[in-house]
C-alpha cells in the first residue's frame, strides 16, 4: 500500500502567538513565515485578522509574500469576522478560511448561552458565507474532544453540507487519552456523511503531555492533517509540537504515513521562533531541546562511542544538528573520558586512564561540568602526565 | 472492581541527574528527597553509589533521611557495582537494589559484544546477587523498547526466578509508539512464567515526545509502577515528567487507577527541583509551566471568565498553583479587558468598553504585555474617562 500523506498545518503564527509574552510583530510574523516555507509546511496559519488591526496587517502581508503553502486566517462563525479574514487574504495564491464554534455542553450552554440545533445552523451558515469568499474552508469544532460523537458527527454533516474541505476536530482542554482521541476521529470517518468530500484535522492541545500522542492516534485513524506548532508554544502548556510529530512519522516507516517536511530545516526554525517569541525551549524538549542529543552518562556515553545508534534513534544531522554533544560530569565513565582526552590530544593507556579517572572524579564532583580546558588542567596535574602520548 | 494503585518510582536524582549541568551535591540532593516524600512518592531512585564517591555518600545519606519511600540505588549486572550499593543502602529503612543489562540486539552486540544466553546467565546471577543483601530487587532489561518480546519475557522469567520483586521494562532510547509498548507489556502479563511474583514497571524516555502516553499505555495495560522525574527531566530528552502521568490518572478516574501523590505539592516540588538543577521548564510545560493555567487569547479568556471549566480542565490549586493568570495582549478580548479593568477598580459600561479598547488594541500592538499599570494609564488617556464609574 502507498504511503499516505498527512498535511502540517502550522499555527505558530495564530494559536502559539495567543501566549502571555510571544507576541510578535508584523516583521517577526513575515520572518517565520518565510522559514515555515523553508520547512515545507502545508498550511500556514498566520492570524486571526479580526482581532486586531496589527494582526488583520501581519495576515494581509503573509498572504503576499507566501509562494507556495496555503495562507489561513482564523474567524469565529460570524460574518463580520469572515469577510475581515476575506480582506487580509485578498492577495493569498491559496487562500483558506478557518471558521467554527463550540460544540460541547459546556461551550453551547456556558459560552454561547445556545442549544445544538442553533450551533448546528450557525456552524452551516458559517462555512456557507466564507465559501463566497474563497474554496477552501476550514471548520473547526471547538471542544470536539468533550463533545459527544454523534452530535459531533451532525456537526461534521452540516459542515460539508455547507461545502468545507477540512474538519479540524480540537482537543481544546487537552483532556482526551489517546485510544478515545483516536476512537473519536474513527468514528467520524465511520458514521459522518459525506466524509469523502474533507479531510479529518488533528488540533491537540497539550495540558495533560498527550498532544503528540493524540495527534498521531488521531492520524493512524484516518486523519490526514495535524495542526501543530514549533517548539509545541500556544496557550496554557501549548499545542502539539510540529518536530515531534513529523519525527514520530519519520522514525516509524511502518505506520505508512509521510509529511512533506524538511526535517534539517527543524532546528534552525525552533531556534528562530524561540529568539523572536522570546520564549526559550526546555533543555530536555524531544527533538530541539539543548540536550536532545547530548549524552553525559557513562553508561550511556560509553554505548554511544562504541555504536551511535544503542542510545541515538534520530541521527541529529536529520533534524539540523550538527553534532551530538558528549558532555562530561561526574556521572560520565572512563571511555567518555577517554574519548574526550583523545580528542583534545591524549592517548591514554587503561592504567593511565585509570589514574587520571582518580582526579577526573575529584574534580567533577565539585563542578557540573567538565570542559576541555579543564582535561589539560586534570592531565597536567595528574602523576602519570609524563608517561601520556600526547598526539 | 476498586481502583489500583500505580507506584510512583521517582528518578530525578539518578536519571535526572544525569543531565549536562543538572549535577546536585548532596546538601541539594537530601533537600530535594525531603520534599520528595512530601510529594509522596513510593520510591526515591537516590543515585549510582558506584559511579563516584561523592554520589555513594548522597545515597548513603538520603538512605539515613527517609523515613517513608523506598529508598534504591542503581547498579549493573556487575558484583561490585552492587557490594557498594548495598553499603551506601545500609541504613534506609526499605532498600532497593535496582540492577540489570541491556536486553536490545543492538545493547548485546555492540555494548557487551555477547550474546542472548550469556545475558540471561547475567541477568539471573546479578538478582541473585542482590537478593542476598535486600530483599526488594528491582531488574531492569535496558532497551527493553527495542527488544523483541519472546526474549525479553525469557529474560524477565529468569529475573523472577532470583527473586526479582519488580521488572523494569525501559524504553530507552524513546522510540516506542504508545501501542507498542502497551503490547509489550500486555505480552509480558500474558507469557512470562510467575509474573504475579513480580510487578512490571514503565521507564519511558521522550525523545519524540511520546514518555507520558507509553508510560499510560504502559499502566493501562497491567504495569503498576511508573518512573519518571520531575519536570521530566533526564539525559537528552528526559524521562517521563512525573507530575503529567500522576495528573493523567487522577483527571481520568475511569482509568480506575490511583497514585498516593499529594498532586497540591506539584508546583511546589518543580520549582525546587529547577532550581537546585539550574534548569527552567519552559512556559509551556504542561501542569507545572508557567503559562499551564494562563489563559490569554479573547476568545478564551471570555469562556474563562464565564465559566472556567470551558477551557480548563485542571483546577490549579490541585496542583499547588494559587490562581490563574488571566495575562492581555493584542490578542484579548473586549470580555479580558472588561474583567482585568474591574479587578484594578475600573466598571465600564458597553459602549466605554468599546472606546477604551481600541486604544487598548493599539497599545497592545506595540507591546508584548499589558499590566495593570497601563490599563490605569490608557483608562485615563482615554476620552471616556470622565464617566467611567470608579470603584
Amino acid at each position: 500500500m502507498a504511503a499516505e500523506q498527512i498535511q502540517i498545518f502550522d499555527t505558530t503564527l495564530r494559536d502559539g502567538e495567543q501566549v502571555p509574552g510571544c507576541k510578535l510583530n508584523k516583521e517577526q510574523k513575515l520572518i517565520i513565515a518565510e522559514q515555515l516555507e523553508h520547512l515545507g509546511v502545508d498550511v500556514i496559519e498566520a492570524g486571526f485578522p479580526v482581532s486586531s488591526p496589527g494582526d488583520f496587517d501581519a495576515v494581509a502581508a503573509i498572504a503576499s509574500q507566501v509562494k507556495n503553502a496555503t495562507v489561513c486566517g482564523l474567524t469565529r462563525a460570524v460574518e463580520n469576522d469572515i469577510d475581515v479574514a476575506a480582506a487580509a487574504l485578498k492577495t493569498a495564491k491559496k487562500p483558506r478560511i478557518h471558521t467554527g464554534i463550540g460544540t460541547s455542553e459546556s461551550h453551547i450552554k456556558f459560552k454561547f448561552n445556545s442549544n445544538k440545533e442553533a450551533i448546528i445552523e450557525r456552524a452551516y451558515k458559517a462555512v456557507a458565507y466564507a465559501k463566497k469568499y474563497v474554496e477552501d474552508v476550514e471548520f473547526y469544532a471547538e471542544d470536539a474532544g468533550r463533545t459527544e460523537n454523534e452530535y459531533l458527527a451532525r456537526v461534521c454533516e452540516a459542515a460539508i453540507k455547507a461545502g468545507a474541505t477540512v474538519l479540524n476536530i480540537p482537543d481544546t482542554t487537552g483532556y482526551c487519552l489517546p485510544e478515545e482521541y483516536g476512537a473519536k476521529i474513527k468514528y467520524l470517518k465511520e458514521h459522518v456523511d459525506g466524509i469523502d468530500k474533507a479531510i479529518l484535522s488533528c488540533h491537540c492541545h497539550n495540558d495533560l503531555g498527550l498532544a503528540t500522542a493524540n495527534s498521531i492516534a488521531g492520524a493512524i485513524n484516518g486523519a490526514r492533517q495535524i495542526e501543530c506548532t514549533i517548539n509545541g508554544v500556544g496557550e496554557r502548556a501549548g499545542n502539539t509540537a510540529l518536530e515531534e510529530v513529523v519525527m514520530v512519522m519519520k522514525q516509524h516507516p511502518n505506520m505508512n504515513l509521510f509529511t512533506n517536511i524538511q526535517t534539517q530545516q527543524l532546528y534552525r526554525t525552533s531556534q528562530l521562533v524561540s529568539e523572536h517569541m522570546g520564549v526559550n525551549t526546555q533543555p530536555n524538549k524531544a527533538i530541539v531541546g539543548a540536550n536532545a542529543f547530548a549524552h553525559s552518562s557513562g553508561i550511556h556515553q560509553d554505548g554511544v562511542i562504541k555504536n551511535r545508534q544503542t542510545y541515538e534513534i534520530i541521527d541529529p544531522k536529520d533534524v539540523g544538528v550538527t553534532e551530538s554533544a558528549i558532555v562530561l560530569t561526574a556521572r560520565s565513565g572512563r571511555a567518555a573520558l577517554a574519548y574526550r582526552a583523545k580528542l583534545v590530544g591524549y592517548e591514554l593507556t587503561k592504567l593511565q586512564l585509570d589514574e587520571v579517572y582518580q582526579s577526573f572524579l575529584t574534580f567533577a564532583d565539585r563542578q557540573k561540568e567538565v570542559h576541555d580546558d579543564d582535561i589539560h588542567r586534570i592531565i597536567e596535574a595528574s602523576k602519570v602526565y609524563s608517561e601520556i602520548v600526547i598526539n
